[in-house]
């Protein structure tokens, strides 16, 4: 069993765009800006938005991180996003979810340019990626090929299960997954809720993609020797020898899975790492686009 | 086995939609109008179009055929999409394909406004359609959906294998069908040419789309017992006797292959009347949203 090893992935990715930029600096081009908005303060929402602006920090890029009140109004957040929109400056818009429930995600999502829609969120963006037209591509699947990439794992006619129909992770990875490319050209199984059979179609998978939230779900009767397995899941545990009072856990069941893999993520430190090396090759992109 | 019969259920929907139109046009309320551009004079194409400008007729819609050189450029083109984008009086935009070689379908699809994208190509509609934002669906697979709907199939829970991934069909309608909502909630694997066991996944199969575009290639073999089939292959194959010179097959070995399902539909008078009663529904839609 060897690990796919996102942190090593994310750092290797992290390290060429920071040369790339470095480059564009002495060529005296503008560097890639990244605006953050976050509303509220929610723990694991503040985690992730400081994550991405270090990030920023590591690889040279400029961020700003737009920090508004829970209680903001709806139009008072969609005014800021024109207003980055209308910014030559910004080159990718970024507003953590969730956000407060008395605020329209979708609204907020369709109010961002597609051109600065570094999530990947935006049905424009969403569209292109299945029509298979260059697209920012949302950042956790990409981040999920960008790591098949960097391990050289085949693809090409495997077998891939995907647990898990969200917008954000199982519906694009099984869309990607299941495209003419390379990482790509598997025959997908997207399975979900309403799914009769998980245990037999999991058992039929050359790579396992699980993204449900179910702690553990995937266990070691459901998983092919060989089997790659990519674990998107990452719930907060309650665990009171942690100083933090938790810890997290994947979908997957990875002490007693893993002897069966060729290949597994760990939780931490696999799929969420290359969560935000994929954000960041979007906003390279496109402040390569645009300037 | 039963056949889901594709001419009598298009014809439920377009009765349906002239006793609206009529009830529209007592309220002293506009027409759907659908306009068509043809390019040059491509046998099918020709077949197509025409047939749709006569469910316009029969369900008391306004048509618009626009013919146009095979040596139009593509700018004249653009032109023309625009003018009818700024008509208010069109509320539909329909582009048959395949264009001539020297006019790109990507740019002529995405210079439709995506308000009159009754044909549901463009990466708006289809971004909407993934997210579950309610979208003008492409009619193939949302005539396909309209047929499930008509015969009221169960397939909640099922497993439908999708052979092709094309954008016009096998991608969206794995997409549909897989979707939280009636029909759908179907576990889908999708296939294409770089799947290796297909004979093995169709058996799995308790619904079977069939949208490769090989005739006959869905054998009895590959088929389990009580299985909906529905095929969306339409080739044309020379044949001496017709008085056209040529008969439509379709991707499944029907005459071997009924007798195992449950439901199946005969091509011709499948899945494609079902295109055109999708084409009606999307052009009404367009209609009643902006009237």
């Amino acid at each position: 069993m060897q690990i796919l090893d996102g942190k090593v992935a994310a750092q290797a990715i992290k390290d060429e765009l920071k040369i790339t930029v470095a480059q564009r600096v002495i060529e005296g081009k503008k560097v890639p800006h990244l605006a953050a908005i976050l509303v509220g303060n929610n723990g694991a929402s503040e985690t992730y938005v400081a994550a991405k602006v270090k990030a920023c920090e590591e690889t040279g890029f400029k961020s700003t991180l737009i920090r508004l009140e829970q209680d903001i109004s709806e139009n008072k957040l969609l005014e800021k996003i024109e207003k980055l929109n209308n910014d030559p400056d910004v080159d990718g818009i970024l507003v953590q979810l969730p956000l407060p429930k008395h605020i329209s995600d979708k609204k907020v999502i369709n109010a961002i340019d597609p051109d600065k829609d570094v999530d990947g969120f935006h049905p424009v963006s969403v569209g292109k990626m299945v029509e298979g037209i260059p697209a920012f591509i949302p950042a956790t699947p990409y981040g999920i090929m960008l790591l098949l990439e960097h391990y050289k794992i085949e693809t090409k006619g495997k077998h891939a299960i995907v647990l898990g129909r969200s917008n954000i992770v199982g519906r694009p990875i099984s869309i990607l997954l299941s495209g003419n490319s390379n990482p790509g050209n598997c025959t997908v199984t997207i399975c979900h809720s309403q799914t009769k059979n998980i245990k037999e179609l999991c058992l039929q998978g050359d790579i396992i993609v699980a993204a449900i939230g179910i702690p553990g779900f995937v266990k070691t009767d459901m998983v092919k020797d060989g089997a790659v397995v990519i674990d998107v899941g990452i719930t907060r545990i309650e665990d009171a020898t942690k100083k933090s009072g938790f810890r997290l856990k994947g979908d997957v069941d990875f002490e007693n899975v893993s002897p069966k893999c060729s290949w597994i993520t760990p939780v931490p430190g696999g799929v969420g790492p290359m969560t935000i090396a994929a954000l960041m090759k979007n906003t390279f992109r496109s402040c390569e686009m645009s300037n």
